[in-house]
């Protein structure tokens, strides 16, 4: 089963365009699972088990598992053995590299731990990306507009033909031979929406920054939706994560996510 | 000790401007190694006893470590432990990411690894750069321009005050207050040198593609030195790593570091 058929299963199963993230920080665990043997594990289970019927997608974030130093790959191996198989994994880990090392990653990442789909950053060209698009049953997410101010420093320059991102999303759409490819396009930038979605019409957009950063949740439906009515991973991470830090931490995640997931559902078409 | 004088100190003190590039590939390691407990630090330790008073710099590969496994963490940091005080560590993990995540990777990269320096993708801008610009006395790398084909697709591409790596480089000058960015210029890219150098006087180049990938060594040193007679890590991996097969690899690689390191310093203006 390829990235997208398994994405458009899940989405329609669980009638839901959000994907948690998955960014375990050390320092915002509640304190109930302070106590554990590995308490991001701990925790980790807790929230997926909380929320699995509410999401079409896990976006686990590599940096917050690399952190866990010796612990960080047995705790990410065991995190994706916890999601039910029916979910679909993307694997954040924003990968720029070329040739013998994105190889590496693409094993690494692809058949070891067994990810879904992979972020990559696409700065360094075509070689960066092809070794991830080489596994057509896997998502390979090209960062393409961002939600962070320094989107402003490189991703939004204008080139001739219009800005740097809107060459990513041409590239993409000519890489993505395989049906495999998709777009990280930030929250925070409503006003690309439309014009992406008409650039990109058959690509799955990652859609980070609609909680702590704030971005218009009702533009980014709106617009971003595909023909199918899906194509969207509506990220949130720290927003249900984090929604207590009590006992109860699992079930207020699990309240976060139906209401954000509720939240989206009201901006869908009739 | 500030990365930039540690660098300049191994520089002057090995009479060196050859960074030596540590991708352990297991498919590629001597037949003789291949049975210890663990091949890959056996491996890269002969190869660091053979050439540390050779180079200006080690450079490893984070994803040939991450491909470990469960072996990644604990191998990383054993090699980055026998790799001499004096000489600096330039960990390539090419990390382009924002705010918390950039932050913990640059806690688990400077502070528990103890790497000097670290290359860093800038697409998203000054957020995913100033994390670790935020330590003064660690060296970060934009990746600027590339020695792979697929720079044309982006990096090369013209904005209206020249190429998009050109706007990378300048913003590395702005964002050098602190004396600590750097640049990553591929060695197949020899027309660039006097360019970039001249816009940016004082940050220091690690150039790779001068092995396997061909590039003109003698335009890298000729025009990318810099005003006092260094800023050039000059990158071999694979040249050195895999001279021979047999008994005599470490030797073998120290042999094609010293070789190499002649070649460089025989570029030299007198």
């Amino acid at each position: 089963m390829t990235f997208q058929d398994k994405l458009r299963a899940a989405a329609e199963h669980n009638r839901s365009l959000l994907c948690v993230g998955l960014d375990p920080d050390p320092a915002l665990l509640p304190a109930p699972v302070r106590g554990q043997d590995n308490p991001t594990l701990h925790f980790l289970k807790h929230i997926i088990d909380a929320t699995a019927d509410l999401v079409c997608a896990y976006k686990p974030n590599f940096a917050f598992f690399g952190a866990l130093g010796g612990r960080a790959w047995p705790t990410l191996k065991a995190t994706l053995e916890h999601i039910p198989p029916s979910i679909p994994v993307l694997l954040d880990a924003k990968v720029g590299d070329i040739g013998n090392t994105a190889q590496q990653y693409a094993r690494m990442f692809f058949e070891e731990l067994g990810a879904d789909a992979l972020t990559v950053n696409p700065y360094m060209g075509l070689d960066a990306v092809a070794p991830f698009l080489a596994y057509p049953d896997k998502g390979t997410f090209l960062l393409c507009l961002t939600s962070n101010k320094g989107a402003e420093d490189f991703e939004q320059q204008q080139l001739p033909d219009g800005p740097l991102y809107l060459r990513v999303a041409r590239k993409a759409v000519e890489w993505n031979t395989a049906g495999n490819c998709g777009l990280v396009v930030g929250a925070t930038q409503p006003g690309a929406f439309a014009q992406l979605r008409q650039h990109a019409p058959d690509l799955p957009f990652l859609v980070p920054g609609v909680g702590a950063q704030g971005g218009d949740l009702e533009a980014v439906v709106r617009h971003g939706i595909d023909r199918r009515g899906g194509g969207l991973l509506i990220n949130a991470s720290r927003a249900v994560l984090y929604a207590a830090k009590g006992p109860d931490f699992a079930q207020a995640a699990r309240t976060a996510a139906a209401q954000l997931r509720q939240r989206i559902q009201a901006c869908l078409p009739a």
